[in-house]
């Protein structure tokens, strides 16, 4: 999606080598109107599934999970990463590894909001290794819901989640496809590669 | 606003006495029709202020001041609870204590995304005793910034939070002003109040 990829380069951040800081425009300061498109775009993209459910994980998901939501006119559910005061009911409960707190976290939907009767369109802002949206996955299955597809702001395509879902049989759509960092600057697939002319 | 009041009969819950649990359609699963037209209610309702900026804090006010700012065409930005790994720039960092969990907890937010050109419309999903909303207040003020208006989906108005910002001056919108709980219903202010006929 052009108006992502263009946003990146404008303002994206590569700190630390690899890390990629959005904060200006998805998971801090959020720019609702790019918001909104990519909601579109990847609506536009699935729209052809019976989805009835939209399901993302706290925190920077929620954004783009509801722009989706909305443009589907479904319900939307955020997981939750700690036990809270009201989630006191039955929760499917799944486990992630975090790579950069370098620890596991639980992740848990209330039993009420998932069904297998849902067809589950999972969506988040980054994906990487994959082990958060592998976490939602299987809390859709615990529910004997249906995985209806995936739907990704901003992929890092030289980590292996990706592929490896691919080869699962789960169907991803990305925003924008990052092959990797040079000199500080993001480089999206496709880009840099030989002309034909 | 009468939606909302109605949903909250028909699918909040009263657990514990004086918690009222909405994970039904505002902070798990989010009813994304219901929460788009809470934000164009807040929007009509301060569509004549200057409002250049929604701030709330993470994380339920996300979905809500997503909407607020969708109508108002204008950047949603997200306080943080943590110290995030890519939130290492300079940080305007104000303490608020939470009730429910007994402890104090720090809210900022990165000094690029609020200034003292900002007329800054604060959102958020509940106010109880007013401690998120004066955290908030707070960044706003470190910034030089204006704050514009405060838009609430649900103010418990049998607690001091609101009577005390009003009373500093601030003008608060809430869509659902809840009186009190009896018997595990929700009174809303205005209800069971004696008739003029």
């Amino acid at each position: 999606m052009k108006a992502l990829e263009d946003k990146i380069k404008e303002q994206g951040k590569v700190i630390a080598g690899d890390i990629l800081k959005v904060d200006a425009f998805l998971n801090h300061q959020i720019d609702v109107d790019l918001m909104m498109q990519m909601g579109k775009d990847i609506y536009n993209y699935y729209s052809d599934r019976p989805i009835t459910k939209v399901l993302t994980l706290e925190v920077s998901g929620i954004a783009i999970a509801m722009a989706v939501a909305h443009y589907f006119k479904v319900p939307m559910v955020f997981a939750k990463k700690s036990q809270s005061l009201t989630l006191s009911d039955p929760t499917y409960v799944s486990q992630a590894y975090s790579y950069t707190k370098e620890k596991n976290y639980q992740v848990r939907v209330d039993q009420a909001y998932l069904s297998s009767s849902d067809c589950v369109l999972i969506v988040d802002d980054f994906l990487a290794n994959g082990q958060a949206l592998k976490a939602l996955i299987n809390l859709v299955k615990q529910a004997g819901g249906q995985v209806g597809g995936i739907g990704i702001a901003i992929e890092k395509c030289f980590q292996a989640g990706g592929q490896e879902l691919r080869q699962e049989g789960y169907h991803i759509y990305s925003l924008a496809r990052i092959a990797g960092f040079e000199n500080g600057q993001v480089i999206f697939e496709g880009e840099n590669e030989p002309k034909n002319n």
